[in-house]
């Protein structure tokens, strides 16, 4: 690192990082509901020098675009972006930092140790419903961005640093920078990828499963037909589809995973009273898509399984299932190992914490994919804390991870975008 | 049959019955929302000529009763009784009719090919939902009493036709209507047992088993626990023990039935985001009790399956399901098949249509059981319409049916109670 890139990596304000990261989580930002999260950071955002780009999003015109997918209806959102740079003479490169607010249900708060919508430090990690997916790889974003600004370095490029919406049930909020015209030549996506930097995402297809059945009174069972029992070869034959699925994945950034691609069923609701056969069963899931695989043939083979599943049976043969792609609808993406965003992310790194950076893909859908497919923008995810502990209770992120993204994120800035001086 | 039990059957207002049972079928009386259909039935009586006893209903007294079971929290409910007869001197036994007015909801009426809430003539039946279950025997008992009171007849022993609520939900109607004092020589409970007599009625006792999880990221759900896979195994279990429960019935009043005495699992709710490994899943259903079994035996017998399936499995082994007896907590009943409440009910209903009227069980819990075991009137099931209709879609009841009990239930009257000059 020369001066200014010591300079600047020393000005990153971990105090003030963490205790903005306590403010966004005692925001409860659940998909759908990211208003006021994505207020807060727009001023957070001036706050911290950044130029602030705030809109309406245009659900109409974004319900146009083939990659728009949303499972939560909604009637508002915000669009923001702060941008730094690009001030200084000379060529540079832009740069994205990519973030997003909402965040998953809390699920049950006793099956938390601390209040799920309150920041707790404790054992060196803060803990709440995202920490780690993803207000605290946000946070390093802004605090990196800040670093850069409060230490008066002029980057060349611009550093855009982007606070999404709806990432969680279809990325609309990326989709929307996308639509805005918010492009550049390298991005890095900060999820929870405990510090990994990801060139690969798998695809995520979003299914409900509505499965019919013959209402009769319980007691007599055997003259209605129960969606619930229906329900358990269905389920068994997706269950066999995926350990196909994953049984000989070649991709050695997906070597690390028992279960790369995984087929999550996370929802079912059947019937409506406890004596009375269930008329109807639905449940709702997440298909891992390979990267690399073509997302239709993807749905081709769910289909097929899921209706030679239903031919198998007497009464679902002639009364099968339905199956909708719904909701997010997250495409596999990569790019190239050796593509300078990576490279700098990956030095950046090294130099920050004195350790090599591990490449590998991830098993999620996420943001990546817009930037990639739709964005004409090389994307790579990089972040802090584990996406295990996320969607999950007593999700945290580690301290030290976020310092370390901070300081990198900063580093990546002034050496991808390129600065005053340099 | 004598000229006045001839002048009395013949008194039977068809027409008028058929157009009250639409009027009872167009009000939406959903368990735990009855209070209109009950105000309509109260108002109806009186204009049949019968003494009406409405009343509020007072739960916490109701509550404090061994025999309370509820599912739907109410804050008011009304009972009402309405009381023919008991003028005429000489000794006469007095007679309850019990007919429930909630009903089980509609369901999704896509699959009804009627307006569940709407009574349709067609094919000679009344399709409407609560036109078997039991709108349609609560008529026949009103127009029963109204044709004794239109022809003049003076009964010895007191008529009383019981409009009740929360039969679907536990009988809290007819256990107030206990509570109040009434108590009969014998009692008919006028369920759509497709005009059998039945002096037996199994039990079904309501459960609820909750599921733990744990939850994480569906593209990384073994690092989680899905409620919904572990519900597997215990939905299995219970099958088994139906299965094994059902396999040698020697009771001939139940040697009609495939399933007399099932467990019927009607109700599943599991997980709450597609992409979240599903932290619990709660199911609830019926467990059908043999006719003379002991309740608690009953619940052991259910109880060390469950568990002993649990401990099959490693993480519900630690992590067991947890068991709710809740809501209707039916107790099976019987009478001697030689009553004369039986007697009087298959005699009359022999002379009205000519048929040897059959006797056997139903499988279903009924207010039959409170009536025996909580208020010492001995009681037998007997109406029209089909209960493999009920809880259904296209929910329907014969018209020859409607006839045929309303006819029979005020010779019934007649002979029963005894009346001026017989």
């Amino acid at each position: 690192m020369d001066t200014t890139e010591r300079r600047v990596v020393d000005a990153v304000d971990v105090d003030g990082m963490l205790q903005y990261l306590g403010e966004l989580v005692a925001i409860p930002s659940v998909t759908g509901h990211e208003t006021p999260a994505q207020e807060n950071v727009a001023a957070q955002l001036a706050h911290c020098g950044l130029e602030v780009d705030v809109w309406e999003l245009d659900f109409e015109e974004l319900a146009n675009h083939p990659a728009f997918s949303i499972e939560v209806p909604r009637q508002h959102g915000l669009g923001v972006v702060g941008t730094l740079g690009g001030e200084a003479a000379g060529p540079g490169r832009d740069l994205i930092y990519n973030g997003h607010v909402d965040v998953v249900p809390a699920g049950d708060s006793a099956n938390w140790h601390y209040d799920p919508w309150q920041a707790t430090l404790a054992d060196g990690r803060i803990y709440g419903r995202g920490s780690a997916d993803m207000k605290g790889g946000l946070c390093c974003a802004l605090y990196a961005a800040k670093a850069i600004h409060d230490a008066q370095v002029q980057l060349r490029g611009k550093l855009m640093v982007q606070s999404v919406i709806g990432e969680e049930d279809g990325g609309v909020g990326t989709l929307a920078a996308i639509m805005r015209g918010y492009r550049a030549d390298g991005a890095v996506v900060v999820e929870p990828t405990q510090l990994t930097v990801a060139p690969a995402q798998a695809g995520a297809l979003n299914f409900r499963v509505t499965v019919p059945g013959h209402a009769a009174h319980g007691s007599m069972r055997t003259e209605g037909v129960s969606a619930i029992e229906k329900f358990g070869p269905l389920y068994t034959a997706l269950m066999e589809l995926e350990s196909e699925r994953n049984r000989d994945v070649q991709d050695p950034l997906y070597s690390g995973y028992d279960v790369p691609f995984a087929i999550c069923i996370g929802r079912v609701r059947g019937g409506n009273w406890a004596s009375t056969v269930a008329e109807s069963l639905t449940f709702e899931g997440r298909f891992g898509v390979a990267v690399g695989e073509d997302v239709l043939a993807a749905r081709r083979a769910f289909e097929e399984r899921l209706f030679s599943a239903a031919e198998q049976d007497p009464w679902l043969r002639n009364h099968p299932p339905q199956l909708e792609w719904w909701g997010g609808q997250f495409e596999p993406a990569h790019i190239a190992a050796d593509h300078p965003v990576v490279q700098t992310v990956q030095s950046s790194f090294g130099e920050i914490t004195g350790t090599r950076a591990t490449i590998a893909g991830v098993p999620y859908g996420a943001d990546m994919r817009l930037l990639v497919n739709e964005g004409n923008t090389p994307a790579v995810l990089f972040g802090p804390g584990d996406v295990r502990k996320a969607h999950q209770p007593d999700e945290y992120v580690p301290i030290d991870d976020l310092v370390a993204t901070a300081r990198t994120l900063a580093l990546v800035a002034l050496r991808f975008c390129g600065h005053k001086g340099d």
